[in-house]
């Protein structure tokens, strides 16, 4: 490959350890990989896109994060240890100083959850990363969407809402007083925390469980719509930070903030009563909360204070205006 | 999922035979598959940019064909059989007539090969399409670029040098007199066949095998590099289909374009003298020709009427202006 393509190859190849299970890395046709006996294979892709994911002007190293956080992020809602990627990726130009950060963020991130780079493209054109993640969950115990249950508890791991006022605060349409307070949730905005570790835990504990990409409301509705069952959420339990809580001013704002605010990249996931015990012991350390519970009713009703609330509430979709 | 998103979500589910080893395939946070044992995975990933790859005028049908073609190419180089594709795409719309178009003809492709469509992810965005192939090729016997040896025969299947003539004629640079050459020249440029048969019939008989996407010249060059070898091409053994040398009107520029030609999606690949008569037991009934030998030069020499030819020819670099 003549010219510049040299440039991409050596960022793209040289800054990961390489896992055992890779017979073949980049540089061929196709990658080989070994694959484990006695385990299922997890495949997520994602595509983030310049203008719709992220802005132009955002820093390189937030964005390969979020690409590939996100892509993690699916992988932690199965259940699934991560094990390879794959990257397709198109710039206008080849810029060192972006791709260096670029690679740079990506690589740490990688490298944290042993996930290793094992090929991709890079072509000419608009921004656009699509990521394609695999991982290994054992049979049979994959955490999917369609098991919950009358009855169960929901939960979500971490806090909710951050990512939505991040977002806020990086489109200018609402700020916090206090600077540092809109740099902490702009961060929380692109550098999630993919919740792997909490995902292999709840493996035979969980009865459904999915990533918040689209907001707590829209993703626990997948749960509800392929389980045919329906909620109730307790909005008082909503776990809250004290940065938004202080960015929203008011408890009302917060939560709803934290019913909608998608690409929060926690884990939302249902246990039935018996496991109750199991799930306290296993989720030992990591924060997570009990925000409702599993009915048959078919649509999700909102509790404030034990009566229920008609708020506004929708989830993300790209085709509608936003 | 609101809106438009069902729609795309409908085109995209529907139109497929289903694997027995695809164990969960779209519709939850991750795909899950069930891999083979004694295989190794082949895994590729392809990207497709308009403006880059073809004109935004192309027909979907014709761009959906050349997205899943130029993929399957790549597991054919590597002697891989088709199992998996997950794809990211992104659109400026939800146009329904080009959905179904370009549906139609991925569909109809990945059924001929048994490839099923486990994933993805649909964003709103300039139009670019990412496709990850997966494979399996048995433990061994997976054809890499570089074990090509001293005295191997070098081997391509098919024709060379049409799809750079429809090029040409796509984007009116050249043309031929008659219409329905230009026609069938255009068509060969989106309409390649991955040649998935042969790239299985050559697993244990080829020393070393790529597909022709960047050009023959640049390509065999991959293969030079990667095994540390030179080689002879005899540019009169290339083979030309009658449309390109109508098209070409002189066998010297026909044999140029067959040299240099990308998006060919034919196999290049190098064939030890001890496995000749098995190589033609196996690909009986598949055209290929022998165009040169492998040697120990480290560079590319062109023989014309078996005198050294020095003609400037490159291969396709995105990032170059061309």
């Amino acid at each position: 490959m003549p010219g510049e393509f040299n440039l991409i190859e050596t960022y793209f190849s040289n800054q990961q350890a390489n896992r055992d299970d890779v017979v073949l890395g980049q540089g061929d046709d196709c990658a080989l990989v070994s694959p484990p006996a006695d385990c299922y294979i997890a495949i997520s892709t994602d595509t983030l896109v310049c203008g719709t994911h992220f802005l132009a002007s955002a820093c390189p190293a937030d964005i390969a994060h979020k690409a590939l956080a996100s892509n993690l992020s699916d992988l932690a809602a199965m259940g699934a240890t991560p094990a390879w990627v794959s990257m397709g990726i198109s710039m206008p130009e080849v810029n060192e100083p972006w791709l260096a950060s670029f690679c740079g963020a990506f690589f740490e991130l990688a490298n944290q959850h042993d996930i290793q780079l094992i090929g991709g493209d890079t072509t000419k054109g608009p921004l656009t990363i699509t990521l394609t993640v695999q991982g290994f969950v054992p049979i049979g115990q994959a955490l999917t969407r369609g098991q919950a249950r009358d009855g169960d508890g929901i939960y979500v791991t971490g806090t909710l809402g951050d990512a939505k006022a991040g977002l806020d605060i990086i489109l200018k349409t609402r700020l916090s007083m206090q600077a540092d307070i809109n740099q902490t949730l702009e961060k929380r905005h692109y550098r999630s925390t993919p919740q792997i570790f909490a995902g292999t835990q709840l493996r035979g504990i969980a009865s459904a469980a999915i990533d918040i990409s689209d907001g707590l409301i829209a993703d626990l509705g997948h749960i509800l719509s392929r389980s045919q069952r329906g909620a109730i959420i307790d909005t008082e339990q909503l776990p809250i930070s004290n940065e938004l809580l202080h960015f929203a001013q008011s408890d009302i704002l917060a939560r709803q903030y934290a019913l909608t605010s998608g690409e929060e990249y926690q884990l939302c996931f249902t246990v039935p009563q018996q496991h109750q015990q199991k799930l306290e012991q296993q989720l030992a350390g990591i924060p997570y909360s009990r925000i409702g519970q599993i009915t048959n009713s078919g649509h999700i009703v909102l509790h404030e204070q034990g009566c229920e609330v008609d708020w506004e509430l929708a989830g993300y979709d790209h085709f509608k205006d936003h």
